[in-house]
């Protein structure tokens, strides 16, 4: 009676879909997957903060999602481990108008500041801590993926986004923007702890590897032609989206470019600076890092060697 | 190591999330599934075609799906029922700017002719048959999502969809315009076979009716608050859900009052009716209708008893 095909695959954003996902966008509507041999279906959350229980679970196959979630997953019991990475080290702080007279993070004192998840908010009283603040000095606001209307409403003064996707938007409706970054303050020297990888249950990586690389490789094809023809490629997003077909859109996609990984790679030294900032965040306890919160193993060899690569875009 | 939460729930919508989802949207943003003891986590679909399949395969516990696909869903062995109603009757057929000078079904004649997803196509074909079009007589294009923009754009004349959702659309963004019923042109008396379902698989009907039960009467408070006080209910809409304060958001919803369902009860003539039209279209074949499409014993009895259920919006 039950005949799943054996081709499907399911893949859930760490976000309402947006031109940072450019790459699983395009390949899926150039047919990429298809020629993989497989039908993949995308699901958008509304709630980012759903996505690595969903993952972890295997509800669904795989999931996108920030390096410090992986970890937090982990340490929650979800046996989910990183098979790429989509985005690297996005920068993402505190945004702001600058007409909102905020310069330095000791200006957020009697200040309302927007957060995603959870883990946004351990991030916040960490960084108010090491700066002295008192209990009460800020007002800390769960917005989930609300944070430039929150901005634009008066909600909230500042909040946690990430300048390629909120900060251009902010930007775009309300005007100059700044932005405090979150690794400068904390002392990281990279926004790896929000860099945005391929998730799935470390079941799935041992039952089904070749389909994973298939699902890479695919992935891998249109994040080429991306960083080759940026030009080219937004115009084909914007032609199988529509709704992307806008000047927002546009500015987001560009945006994106200097973000996008050239080949999908984990980057072990990224992953062992993310555990020690969540260790110390304590999101994630020693004794949950004994597995391996990564692979590289699954990432095709030279899929597209006879594809130029053009240095535009180097990450 | 792996310990999921016994109170998690996913819902997978049916479209992008929209103001004919209000009752799930705002039930979520009231707390009301909390109150029921449910984390519910929504989905957003990026192809509506998916729904039935993730949903048949158990990967998610709950989907919304159109009377007609469950059918579908049904003959393709995926082992599904609907425990409930969203919206009733939405007034489907194809859509089109008075400007393009259709006035009959006769003049899609040397027409492009947008639909969402295969069983679309299925109802196109069946309706050119019966008016002696000729093969060719017509362009069949598939757009999923996009069937304002597909018009907008020229891409296509006219297109299979909902009136109170791309039609008003549409409308807002393009001038006037008109609407063919497919329940007119088809002869069926209503257009049930569009009716909103929410469906799951009779596996977890079986293991956990209690929750289920617990969803439906979280989701009709909601939908009572929308019935009973529509105003208030859109200034919560908006406010919880910031993309939705715009006039257009405004209009979707208001449009979609008449259709909501005030029990969320199945209507076993809609689904007798539509089990017809399936096996006309040859979607569905008679030895798959075995079991049972439908079942209304899992809804809440009289969980509002106290609310006064105003005659605003009658079914």
């Amino acid at each position: 009676m039950f005949h799943p095909l054996k081709t499907r695959m399911t893949l859930l954003l760490n976000w309402r879909s947006t031109p940072y996902h450019a790459p699983v966008l395009l390949s899926r509507a150039l047919g990429y997957y298809e020629e993989e041999g497989l039908q993949l279906a995308l699901l958008d959350p509304h709630d980012p903060s759903d996505v690595t229980e969903i993952v972890g679970t295997g509800a669904v196959d795989i999931g996108l999602k920030a390096m410090v979630h992986c970890y937090a997953a982990v340490s929650h019991g979800f046996p989910i481990r990183s098979i790429g990475t989509l985005l690297h080290e996005p920068s993402t702080g505190f945004l702001f108008l600058k007409s909102s007279g905020i310069k330095s993070f000791y200006d957020l004192r009697g200040k309302r500041v927007g957060y995603v998840g959870r883990f946004g908010k351990v991030i916040l009283d960490d960084l108010a801590k090491r700066a002295g603040f008192h209990p009460g000095d800020y007002e800390a606001v769960r917005i989930g993926m609300d944070l430039v209307d929150a901005i634009e409403r008066g909600v909230v003064d500042t909040g946690i986004g990430i300048g390629c996707l909120q900060g251009v938007e902010l930007e775009e409706r309300c005007g100059e923007v700044g932005l405090l970054r979150i690794d400068a303050l904390a002392q990281l020297g990279c926004c790896c702890f929000c860099s945005v990888c391929f998730i799935c249950t470390e079941e799935l990586i041992e039952k089904e590897p070749g389909r994973l690389t298939a699902f890479l490789r695919a992935t891998l094809r249109g994040m080429t032609l991306i960083l080759n023809q940026p030009e080219k490629a937004y115009q084909l997003l914007a032609h199988h989206y529509p709704k992307m077909a806008d000047p927002l859109s546009r500015r987001l996609f560009f945006h994106s470019l200097p973000f996008f990984s050239r080949t999908l790679e984990n980057v072990p030294r990224d992953w062992e600076k993310v555990g020690r900032y969540a260790e110390h965040l304590g999101i994630l306890s020693p004794t949950s890092r004994n597995g391996e919160i990564f692979t590289n193993a699954l990432l095709p060899t030279h899929p597209y060697a006879d594809t130029e690569m053009l240095p535009l875009c180097a990450v």
